[in-house]
């Protein structure tokens, strides 16, 4: 046994050392995209393509080396060899390279191919707002991303193969009833909510807020939250992101609309809430599954917590609102902070998903999801999209998109080939719910620390509960540990029912 | 003939297609370099340091792999079947293919290790001002150059292989009557002035410059000199330099005093004389030979041309001083455009480098040439260099260094294993004194254009005799075919000693 278990110890060692290299590689590759979108200069774009392209071809090949293939598949076969954390680092990478490695190159470099095109065409359809030319790309992406799912292989629909790229371990049969759920629930609250007679001011968010009071402010805000400012930075982008290189690297980005308050104020609360989580995975994890994020859907539970259950509540104003009076007493005149509250959670449904409040944000998330898996079942047609699209958006807003632009055209995901992206979107706001749920009764005084601007509290539960386990456990095995109970679409609802409904007088 | 030429083609492309993807990870590595002096968090650096590892394994690995051998061995069997330009390329990267191959991993190893090891006590070392910490490092790490210029091979002295890799084809037969002959010109110029009673006034240049207006008369000044905004960046560093990722990716650093006006204004003359020279290159040859610069020498060449011939030249003065009155009215108040000539044309021996004039700079550079060369034929050693030091600094420069970390200790490159590297500083300014000659026979009026800041026929030069050859000639070439006449001191020595006679009011 002894020599069983010290050949072990070298293998993994051995393994260890080349992913963390391929790990490496991999956050050169994300300062590649990061600099692209904020500090690249404008004509460096086709060498920046090749210079990606370049870096992604060597991680992949060094990735679905044969040889470590072998290596996994020794360790994977004498767990008990290894030490736990190790298994869970074995456990994951095998995960990761079957997944690649069922891939056949062809397929590999067909979808990236298309993926360009594809997003080329989708960006002129957009402008013209005319579908007619983004439709035969659609088809074609479809088409692989079908090809895709069955080159990997799933255990009931071939959607499962595809979510469990964005959401591991996901499956439909668990996703399903929640959606569900949650659009059953939503539909008639927007609908009782579009019938109040309260309707919130909005009007004095769109005064004038010069930016560089908003970055001091932003900026203020991220320490406060508990971002490290050693280990992070703050730039511009055109669509706000965060990049995560290493805990101690992580850099998330803003835009600042002068005519529009809460566009930074809560784009930057969200992003935070993404770099809180990737500065709290552990550094001497750095480089392994165990030091990595679960999935999207748990990376968006942490921005929205801190965005909405956060940043949009009552005491959070009661923090935030007189150092906004302070920086922008012109603006903010006559304004008091229970007229901000009410008007940065007003509800009202709008055709673009980027724009929606938290009350309609995951109606729009059912539509894509279910029309999405019925492209992948073969059961819903590229022509007949729109119509589709419009139907959908009558029956659970209310509303109806004025062209293809603002419907079908608005989000560039399927374009790349992103299919089963969009429901972790959604999960995100479960997730979230769920830890606001757990996370008020473990912190009794909660709700009086975030008027007093004391995040810590909150911070340290995070990170005890979520961030430190990286992908240890998967989403819904960390929903179960941490809560107790399992993934439910009640949670959310309620925290809903109970805050719109005091908002705007409704009675459920 | 036909199929050995196709064959030949066929060739010629694979290894182009493996030498451009070598070229784009070597920009990615570029990349990598220019955010951790610009842009990274402090605690990211553990994390920086191993992506750079990462990556510069895997261009080594990739560079040094046989079948490139192969390759470009079956191509320059063939020269007459390649295209002129090809040829160029296939020569360059076989040159630089067997200097890598020559290199035994455990040498190019041990030489990485022990950089790093030797630059961290270097930073002690100068830190408590105590040379003894860095010696026993800088022995060691003479011992691995030596075995370096061995392994490489030379024809005359091993130092000649060391040069090389700064100053492709430099060997010491060519470089030592030039550098002795500017010793000699320069010692007893540097004395004379020493001697002149007319001392320039610099007391106005440490006048209050605020930073942002320095920023946009440098951002001014950069447009001006026909730096493509859209292909570059100026950022600041605590060391400026210049990064070209690609003709289209070229980015800039400096930085601010605001109580010293020319530390700025002429680095970023200095800087951007570099970034014209890479937005220079051709972007149809990016990634080959043909794209890059020929070497450190004529890089140097075209920061010193700009930051000192032009830059530091009275009809430049006529240019730039309205300028700075107009943006410094009160620093500058009294002062006039002969004054601010003078002023930063003054001439004083300094133990420091980096801060020397245009007359002394050389003597620093002739130092170190002598001490390395001789370290490097075992002529020289270790223990006697602070003593060499404070002797040679007396006799070519008249003063004495107070301590180590203001002698031997300065500079950084030898801690960093960089041993041939400094004669290339001395070549840019004799490059560019020979360049300087032959342009102004050629542009009739620059001086008038100069004064007016029409700078785009000096750049329309500078490109077509010396940018768009890439590495098609080496430095020695270049001169020769450029100004018709070999490298020589003259042209320095008659520059400086027309330029500074008038201002000391010296006769030679």
């Amino acid at each position: 046994m002894k020599t069983h278990d010290s050949d072990t110890k070298e293998t993994y060692s051995r393994c260890l050392q080349r992913m963390k290299e391929i790990a490496a590689l991999g956050a050169a590759a994300g300062l590649l995209g990061w600099d692209q979108e904020t500090m690249m200069p404008k004509r460096a774009s086709k060498a920046r393509a090749e210079q990606s392209a370049a870096l992604a071809g060597v991680i992949h090949e060094r990735f679905i080396h044969p040889s470590i293939g072998e290596m996994l598949r020794q360790l994977a076969d004498s767990p008990s060899d290894l030490a736990a954390d190790h298994w869970v680092n074995v456990r994951e990478w095998l995960h990761d390279y079957e997944k690649a490695t069922r891939l056949p190159t062809e397929l590999v470099k067909e979808l990236a191919k298309t993926a360009t095109l594809s997003q080329r065409a989708w960006i002129t359809a957009r402008e013209k707002s005319d579908f007619g030319i983004f439709s035969p790309w659609l088809k074609k992406m479809i088409g692989l991303k079908q090809r895709q799912a069955e080159a990997y292989g799933y255990e009931d629909i071939p959607y499962d193969a595809l979510l469990d790229d964005y959401e591991r371990g996901m499956t439909d049969k668990l996703l399903r009833p929640v959606i569900e759920e949650v659009r059953k629930g939503l539909v008639p609250m927007v609908a009782a909510i579009g019938e109040s007679k309260l309707r919130p001011d909005v009007s004095f968010l769109a005064r004038s807020y010069p930016e560089p009071k908003q970055e001091e402010l932003c900026r203020e805000l991220m320490a406060a939250m508990g971002v490290d400012e050693k280990a992070s930075r703050l730039d511009r982008s055109v669509h706000p992101f965060c990049c995560g290189l290493d805990p101690t690297d992580v850099r998330i980005t803003t835009r600042y609309n002068k005519k529009w308050l809460p566009q930074a104020l809560y784009g930057v609360m969200h992003e935070s809430g993404h770099a809180l989580y990737e500065q709290g995975l552990e550094e001497k994890h750095s480089g392994t599954p165990l030091g990595e994020a679960v999935s999207l859907g748990i990376h968006e539970s942490q921005s929205r917590l801190w965005e909405n259950m956060i940043g949009r509540s009552r005491p959070f104003v009661s923090y935030i609102f007189p150092r906004l009076k302070k920086r922008f007493p012109t603006s903010l005149r006559g304004v008091g902070p229970e007229g901000f509250y009410r008007a940065i959670n007003r509800v009202v449904p709008s055709p673009i998903r980027v724009e929606a409040d938290e009350v309609t944000y995951n109606l729009h998330i059912a539509l894509r999801y279910e029309i999405e898996k019925g492209f992948i079942a073969g059961e819903v047609r590229v022509d007949e999209l729109p119509e589709l699209w419009i139907e959908k958006m009558k029956r659970y807003l209310g509303i109806r998109p004025k062209n293809d632009a603002e419907g079908v055209l608005q989000d560039t995901h399927w374009a790349q080939g992103l299919v089963g992206y969009f429901p972790t979107y959604l999960l995100g706001n479960l997730y979230a719910a769920q830890w606001w749920h757990k996370l008020s009764k473990d912190i009794r005084v909660a709700e009086k620390k975030i008027s007093r601007g004391e995040f810590g509290p909150i911070l340290d539960w995070l990170r005890r509960n979520i961030h430190r386990h990286g992908r240890r456990y998967n989403a819904m095995e960390l929903v179960e540990r941490v809560t107790g109970r399992p993934l439910g679409a009640s949670y959310f609802l309620n925290y809903l029912k109970k805050k719109y409904g005091r908002i705007y007088g409704v009675k459920w």
